[in-house]
């Protein structure tokens, strides 16, 4: 609408349908006057609609790559640089699993390879990814590449389990990378630590429902959503941040900063049936 | 019980009654070598009890004064060194008073008057004190110097009103001072981020009965006691901790790193009765 | 150029001259389609060159306040919703002052009615500017209101002295407020927390040619400007970034998040004259 | 010298020579009445020191473990166990190693084989040890695990390459299993991040040297030694700081929470050879 993207090459990793955060930042991408490859792994691909999107945001080519083989992203990078003829301005990270979450193995009971696999997609994808591309001199001077993250990273969250821990890594290594894009190419690094948000992702992670309710009351502004988000990556992808790297951008109605809101506290307080309190209607310390 | 602060001398503000944190780090420094002055405004000593917790401590001496007059600081630190007979090792600041909470102010309808008493006498009160001290050369090289804190200079929690600035404001003055006290004298100045206690200040705080079992509830290790408190205190100024400076320090059994514990969270989902969810039990937004 | 605050209406406090920040934010905010009001003190309207940057932006209006006179906001928010035509959209907080750095009273003998000055003008004039907006309800929903801060309020820089407890109120009352105003009418609050720059301001602070280049050889993108800030400012008051609130965004070229870069290391190890390395060049430790 | 371990049981991990952290924290542990166990692989065992610190400690045992290994170290908490007599009261983590930094592979052309061992000695590991312990149940109700790291984890340094996402992920480790063990059992998990140490690990690092001066300028109480570590480390072992977890606690003589020091600024400053200054000594910046 704002045409802030003009003649921006973007990359898109990680839709898979219609309630993916990544769908909405390529449409939106489109929308402010970008052109896009997007990728996803062959499965997801399969599995998801990624081709209708592809349609719709006349994306230059769907290119499949698995984000944890650098063959792979050597040749999305190689091959997304053709399609869209000339280096990467913007990129947008949405990659994580944790396959100890759908195994429903406890953050006790881990499997250690399994916990390798979230740390690989999640996290370290995202090294590989800004490695290979800066490898192939890939990204174009003053470009702007985002993750997005979960404030899970810094403050503990029952049944986030070990992902929880890749997302720390994955702001580390946005911090470590982003020294040396910055550094080198001019390039910013940055992730956006997003709302629980109703993906399909994010549907599998336990109690989610309440989570969501409880961050919803906790934020001043509300849960942002999926179409939220992609606003706000593009204000990130544009040249009006410039100077903005390193950091984990909180994008969440204000959630990070809350402590106890009214909302969440009435609500709350709701829990505590007549059996819970005194004659006062004061709480029974269990 | 371990002799940690064996001829240590120490000048402890803020002990109203035997609620008060202060009261119980004045019992836990004397139990650990120290000998103590007490000190507190002429009001609230009247109001309290210190006279009963200077006979148990064996206190040296009660020395009245207000934490926001220079002149009273200037008194309190020239009079305790006599009392003590020589420098002072360790100081704990436990001063904090929000008008604008007492008289119903809500923080979107403050009284300026009012916030400038808080500031003054939560957090300028710290500056003062170590000014003082530092300009009278009253601390002795390597001693320690505290304050407490609430993790609501961090994230706000309704109804802390004017106090969560306070806390902040505090917390910088620590770093601040905390960089010239060390650079100067090797005197070190750190806060204790308290979990939140039932003194009589505490009892104050709008909805503090929630609020307290949401924060046990969240904390794994349980809220920490003023008992809890005293013996963390006891560390910070023993001489094992002679490179700690500048710090906010959460003593909160876990709760400053929490999102949501299983505990909360369960305690929350509690508070949707059936009219609230569908026939499967899910949550119906709001 | 991109529309971004087409129709909007905005208030921007504290320009003085064509090096403030709030000047070029003035220009780019007009530039992008908002209409505007210019306040500052009577004073700094005087010594400073506003009417000509009014001229240049078509502002609705130049209006005298004190940020720290309730009564002067009152008329300033009344006077700007008429001379705008309807409720405000952005406002830019851009107010600091110190007069014990002006008086060069170091931090360890500050003048405290000079301190209440400094907390005054720089931190709860963005109370008071948020308290009597909403008193007024002169915001629209969704309106953006951002202030200007330094990472000074995170970490201790030597002679930056008051300024920085200052700051870390105002992130605190950014907190605080951006809780209420965002729970109650969708306004978002937020800092930006700006590199050193040169600006009539910033060129009064102890040593800060030396910072300034630290700052600049530690961030990977150098420092960033104020014209680079004006372009942040903008996507801030944008309708992109409506789920952002309580933050204090760093924008800095990544120093924020920088223990020690390459080229800060290299330049500080040229400090080492021969004299203090030993014959293989290895630093002689003081 | 206090007593203050006096019958606790405690495995310390890492020891290689009488330069290591672990080593102090063996000797000032067992100096306060604990018993010991320590451990290390068995290639560092034949490379350092360690039966000779087993010697003057009296410790219960010396039992190998590769920390990555489940099965060794379920062969360590149970052996230990019986050396002891029961279970285990505390545990320092000292393990980290990254293979990129040996073989000199920069940020930017990571081994991602190299990686995975760097995160699985100097993280996962602190996990492993923590898990097989759990299902043990070998950590006494309200045991103290500790873990060492640096500051890195949330600011970069240049060269501490992976070793920096390797220890922000060590830290997110110590929340997520510190929520999950104190909820169970009230044990605390908590980091130390300690100033930059000349010790066999820390001497590789590049650029030490320069790092270390400048960190001990720019911390007001200068760089903590190891023995410092060691003091603080015992009191977090203690039964006084029963209610502190999921921290990362910074002992660094105040360097954290420093952004700049006169003592920093002038070396810098000396910097400036008179080419890079004009007439005026202003600095030309490049």
């Amino acid at each position: 609408m704002y045409n802030l993207l003009k003649g921006k090459k973007g990359i898109i990793f990680g839709a898979l349908n219609d309630q993916s955060i990544a769908w909405k930042v390529a449409e939106r991408a489109v929308e402010e006057g970008a052109e896009i490859v997007l990728t996803n792994t062959a499965v997801a691909i399969r599995m998801g609609t990624l081709d209708e999107l592809a349609k719709t945001t006349h994306a230059a080519a769907v290119i499949p790559a698995d984000a944890t083989s650098v063959e792979d992203l050597e040749n999305l990078f190689t091959e997304a640089q053709k399609a869209l003829g000339g280096k990467i301005d913007f990129v947008l990270h949405s990659c994580a699993m944790s396959v100890n979450m759908r195994k429903k193995r406890t953050y006790d009971d881990l499997d250690y390879g399994f916990l390798d696999k979230t740390l690989d997609i999640s996290a370290v994808s995202f090294h590989k990814m800004m490695q290979v591309a800066k490898k192939l001199d890939a990204i174009a001077e003053g470009g702007s590449i985002l993750a997005l993250t979960y404030v899970a990273s810094h403050r503990t969250f029952f049944g986030y389990n070990d992902m929880a821990d890749a997302k720390a890594l994955l702001e580390s290594i946005t911090r470590s990378f982003g020294y040396i894009y910055g550094r080198e190419k001019q390039v910013r690094v940055n992730c956006i630590s997003q709302s629980p948000t109703l993906t399909t992702a994010g549907g599998g992670i336990k109690g989610f429902d309440g989570m969501l309710d409880f961050a919803d009351r906790m934020s001043p502004l509300g849960n942002a959503s999926a179409d939220d988000c992609a606003d706000y990556c593009i204000t990130l992808f544009s040249d009006l941040t410039k100077k903005v790297t390193m950091q984990t951008l909180f994008h969440d109605g204000g959630f990070s900063n809350m402590g106890m809101s009214l909302r969440g506290m009435e609500q709350y307080n709701k829990s505590f049936i007549p059996e819970n309190t005194d004659e006062n209607g004061k709480i029974i310390y269990g």
